[in-house]
C-alpha cells in the first residue's frame, strides 16, 4: 500500500505519499481501506518532531479515518469485511490500510457521509471524553469553548448545544465570530478582548461551569477567574504553553477543578481507555449526530497525496472545522 | 448561653466564655444543646483574621459538634426533641447552643459516644466528599494522604483501607509514622524524604491514584510527580502556601486532575452542597463507622472553658487525630 510518511521533522513539504509495508490484522484488530483521513493539530506536532508516536503505533500521521473493513483478526465480533466504518487510531490514518482495534470502530452515523465520518472520532472522542464524561455537563450550565471555530471547537459548541447548556466561544475574528453563533453559540467572544470581563458580562457575573481549552498556560489565569464556583477547566492543548502559575487559593474558594488529557496515549482497554470513551460516543452521542443535533464542519477535502497542502493551511491558522484528505472513491 | 467569643484576633488567649444570645431555629433548622466540638485548623485561621466565617453564619468558632436536640424549626421532618445527633456547622460549636440546618444533622453512629461525635461530622464529610464523590477512590487503587496523623489524616487512612485502597501515608516524626500504620496505613512516608522517591519505590515506580493534601504549594510539584497515570489530587488546605507553578504538560501526559474544595462556603443545598455530602456520608460512611473499620481517633477531650489550651496545642503543632472540647453532661 501507499501512504504518506514523513520523511524528517520539518515543514508541510516533508509529507510524501510513499510505498509501505501492507499492514495486518492482530488479534482483536481489523484492518480498514482508508476512504478518508482527519487532520488533527496533533499530526503537525507530529511532523515537526514534538509529538512522537507511543509505542508500539503506526510512524504514519493520522489519529481518525473512515473506510471499510477489509480483514478482521481473531476474537473480533460485529464487524465483517466491507462493513463500513470509522476509526479512532494511534497513526497512521494518512495511508490507503490501517490496521486499528475494533474496539475503537465506530459505525458511520446516519446522514453523515463516509467521507466526512473520516473527520469525525478524534474530535467526537476529545470532546465527549472531556465535556461529558470528565466534564459532566448538564442541561443549565454555561460551557465555555475556546477555538470555536476550529475542528474540535465547532463540534463542542454543537454538542454543548444538543445537551441543554448555555454555550460561550471564542474566536479571533468577525467571521469567525459568526461562525461560532451559527452553530448555536449563545455568546461569541473576540479573544483580543478581556476573556474574564466577557463572560462575567454574559453570564452575570456568575461565571461559566466548564471551560475547553486548547491553549494551556497563557489562559490558564484567566480561566481560572472565568469558572463558577464549583467550575472545571478542561486542557487538551498547550497552543500557549506549559508552564503556568495557579493560585490554589482562588481554586479552593470557588472549589474549582482542572485537569488535562490527551486521547491517543491512552491505553485501548481500562477504567480511561479508548474503548470506554469510544462506546459511550456511539450510545449518547451518535444519536445527536444522526438527529442533525451534531453535524460534521469540513472546510476542504483534499486528496491525501495533497497533505503537504493541508498542513499548509493548518499551519496557516484560521481552518474552519476539519480538512479531510480523501484517499481512495 | 454562653459561647466562646473571639475578643480581637490573635493568639489563644483571645478566645473567651462569653454570654451570648440564645439561636433560635429557623426554617428548616434545629437547635442542639452542644455536648461537644470538634476543633479544626479552620477555627484557628479564624482566631488569627484569615478566615472569616460566610455571610449568615455565626460568628463564634466551631464547625462540628454533637448534641441533643432542643428546639425544631418549621419544616423539619425526622428529628424531635431530645435526639442525640452530630452536626456539621458554618460556625458556632464551640456554646452550649448552636442552630443548624436539619440537613447537615448526623446520627450519631452506634459504637461511638456522643463526646467523640462531636469531633467527627468535619473530617468525615472533608474526607467522603474528596475521596469518593469527588476523587472517586476504588478498591485496589492507591491513596497517599498527606498528615497522616492528623484530624484529617486519621480519618482518611482508614476510609481508605476500609474502600479496599492501598494506603501511603506522610507524618514528621517516628511515633507518628507508627500511628499511621496503626491505623493500617500500608506505607508510612517520613516528610523529611523525598515524596517523589519515596512513593515511585513503593509503588513499583507506577504513583498513586489519589492524593489528599492540606499543604497546597509547598508539596503541588511532588504531588503531580507522585500521580500515577490517570490520577487526581485532592486540595483541602493551603497551609504551605496558595502560589505554586504547574507543567500542564505533565498533566496531560499523564491525564491528571487537581481541585480544591472547603466545606464551609458550601451552601446547604444544590449539586455540591452540604446536604448532599451529609447524605452520602450517613448513607456510606457510617456503616463503616459502625463496623468498626474506622473509628474516631481523639487525642484529648478538654472542657469548652479551655479552647484556649486546645488552640496552644493545635499552634504547637503535631495533635494526633482531634481534639474534642466538651460543652456540658
Amino acid at each position: 500500500m501507499y501512504g504518506i510518511s514523513i520523511r524528517e521533522f520539518g515543514g508541510p513539504e516533508v509529507l510524501e505519499w510513499t510505498e509501505q509495508p501492507d499492514p495486518e490484522p492482530g488479534p482483536g484488530e481489523v484492518v480498514l481501506d482508508v476512504v478518508a483521513a482527519g487532520i488533527n493539530r496533533a499530526d503537525v506536532m507530529q511532523r515537526q518532531g514534538n509529538y512522537p508516536p507511543p509505542p508500539g503505533a503506526s510512524e504514519l500521521p493520522g489519529l481518525e479515518c473512515s473506510g471499510r473493513v477489509s480483514a478482521v483478526g481473531s476474537g473480533v465480533s460485529g464487524w465483517a469485511v466491507g462493513d463500513p466504518a470509522c476509526a479512532l487510531l494511534a497513526g497512521g490514518g494518512y495511508a490507503e490500510k490501517v490496521a486499528v482495534p475494533a474496539a475503537q470502530l465506530l459505525p458511520v452515523p446516519d446522514g453523515v457521509s463516509l467521507t466526512d465520518a473520516g473527520g469525525l472520532p478524534e474530535v467526537a472522542c476529545t470532546v465527549w471524553s472531556n465535556v461529558v464524561l470528565l466534564g459532566g455537563l448538564r442541561a443549565g450550565q454555561t460551557f465555555l469553548v475556546h477555538g470555536g471555530s476550529g475542528g474540535i471547537g465547532t463540534h463542542a459548541i454543537q454538542v454543548g448545544k444538543a445537551l441543554g447548556a448555555t454555550v460561550l466561544a471564542t474566536a479571533g475574528h468577525a467571521d469567525r465570530l459568526q461562525i461560532c453563533r451559527d452553530l448555536g453559540a449563545d455568546h461569541a467572544l473576540d479573544y483580543h478582548d478581556d476573556l474574564v470581563d466577557g463572560v462575567k458580562t454574559v453570564t452575570d457575573g456568575r461565571g461559566v461551569d466548564l471551560i475547553l481549552d486548547n491553549i494551556g498556560a497563557r489562559t490558564l489565569g484567566a480561566n481560572l477567574d472565568a469558572l463558577a464556583t464549583g467550575g472545571r477547566l478542561a486542557i487538551i492543548g498547550l497552543m500557549g504553553g506549559a508552564k503556568g502559575e495557579v493560585n490554589l487559593a482562588k481554586l479552593l474558594t470557588k472549589r474549582l477543578s482542572m485537569g488535562a488529557t490527551s486521547l491517543r496515549a491512552r491505553p485501548v482497554e481500562g477504567p480511561d481507555g479508548k474503548a470506554g470513551i469510544v462506546s459511550a460516543v456511539r450510545d449518547d452521542l451518535w444519536p445527536l449526530v444522526e438527529a442533525g443535533h451534531v453535524r460534521p464542519i469540513v472546510q476542504e477535502r483534499l486528496p491525501v497525496q495533497e497533505a503537504a497542502r493541508a498542513h499548509e493551511l493548518m499551519d496557516q491558522g484560521g481552518v474552519v472545522g476539519k480538512l479531510v484528505l480523501g484517499v481512495s472513491g
